[in-house]
């Protein structure tokens, strides 16, 4: 019983906080919506609001790398992998009426101190997401140096497409984003230049 | 008088606004900040936080819509417009201590109502983004539906990159999409392949 109150309280931040962000969570919401009594939450977070986001957000970013790093391993490129993940985005956000974006990116523009374990676990998301990226276009032969740039324009692209999205309350941008990020993928795979280089 | 007071009362929450987000923008910060007495708020703004937060908005989105229009109309082409604008915001970034991205983003993910005047706001502001970025890719060659999708992905992709950056306190994810960007519009202007069409 104790294990699922603590799940009720993080399942309820994790909502907030991708409805509100960090500022928009507070304890009376996520005390409201998890239906848990008030002394609870100190019993099983005892460094609070902080605590509670910290572990709700990590949980979220534990579902998307585990769905991302599925998805890399079982389809047949990492293109096919770029679409079937916005397919999925774009449907979780559609249906939740253009309120269930990243857990990552309100916590990032929302925080308070850089310095604090949760903007620490903001950059280890970003991170592993990249890497999961990384992992899936090397595998299909890009350069690790490419790969690095590409996985950063996947996960910085599809972040950006969520916030057009939601603001547009249309999947299209996540779509459109998709479009050329394939274009990307097959081009660093038929023909394996450097970016960054001459041109610049 | 009155109108310092009121552009004075502005341009504290657009800092606020950009740092914060909308839900960290309170009154009395705006006030303090801005030094302005406390009656004058609803003396200038008798609609409150809400047309203070879409005012400031506002004049951010414009700031930066004249840099872009000016940055896409003095280039030599889009590539260069968009190396511009990213290393205009990397820079900006990075000497505010990464508080500095973009001004909707955080309004989007705070956005409490989607049917608001601010959310209209927001939807504007993208879309006038991408306009721009459109104009430039035709102007240059590159088809209009094309040029639909690739405005997309550079807006987004700077949104996205905005937030990797600030969660990283690193400009480089800003400087690979731009590379990313450079290898799309030049492939766009030497071979106009539609996307979205025989390989999905």
């Amino acid at each position: 019983m104790a294990g699922d109150t603590r799940e009720r309280i993080l399942a309820a931040a994790g909502r907030l906080l991708r409805e509100k962000g960090f500022r928009g969570t507070g304890l009376s919401e996520i005390i409201a919506r998890s239906g848990a009594p008030r002394g609870s939450i100190y019993f099983h977070f005892p460094e609070g609001k902080d605590q509670i986001v910290r572990e709700a957000m990590l949980g979220e970013v534990e579902r998307i790398s585990e769905i991302l790093l599925a998805l890399t391993r079982e389809s047949p490129g990492p293109v096919e992998a770029m679409r079937a993940y916005v397919a999925g985005a774009a449907e979780e956000l559609a249906s939740s009426n253009y309120l269930f974006g990243c857990p990552v990116a309100p916590v990032i523009l929302d925080l308070p101190d850089p310095d604090s374990a949760l903007a620490e676990a903001c950059r280890e998301a970003v991170d592993e997401w990249c890497g999961i990226y990384v992992e899936g276009l090397v595998a299909a032969g890009v350069s690790p140096s490419r790969a690095e740039s590409l996985a950063t324009m996947a996960v910085s692209a599809v972040e950006g497409a969520l916030l057009l999205s939601r603001a547009r309350r249309d999947v299209t941008p996540l779509y459109q984003v998709a479009d050329e990020l394939e274009v990307l993928v097959a081009g660093a795979l038929a023909d394996p230049v450097e970016v960054g280089g001459v041109r610049r």
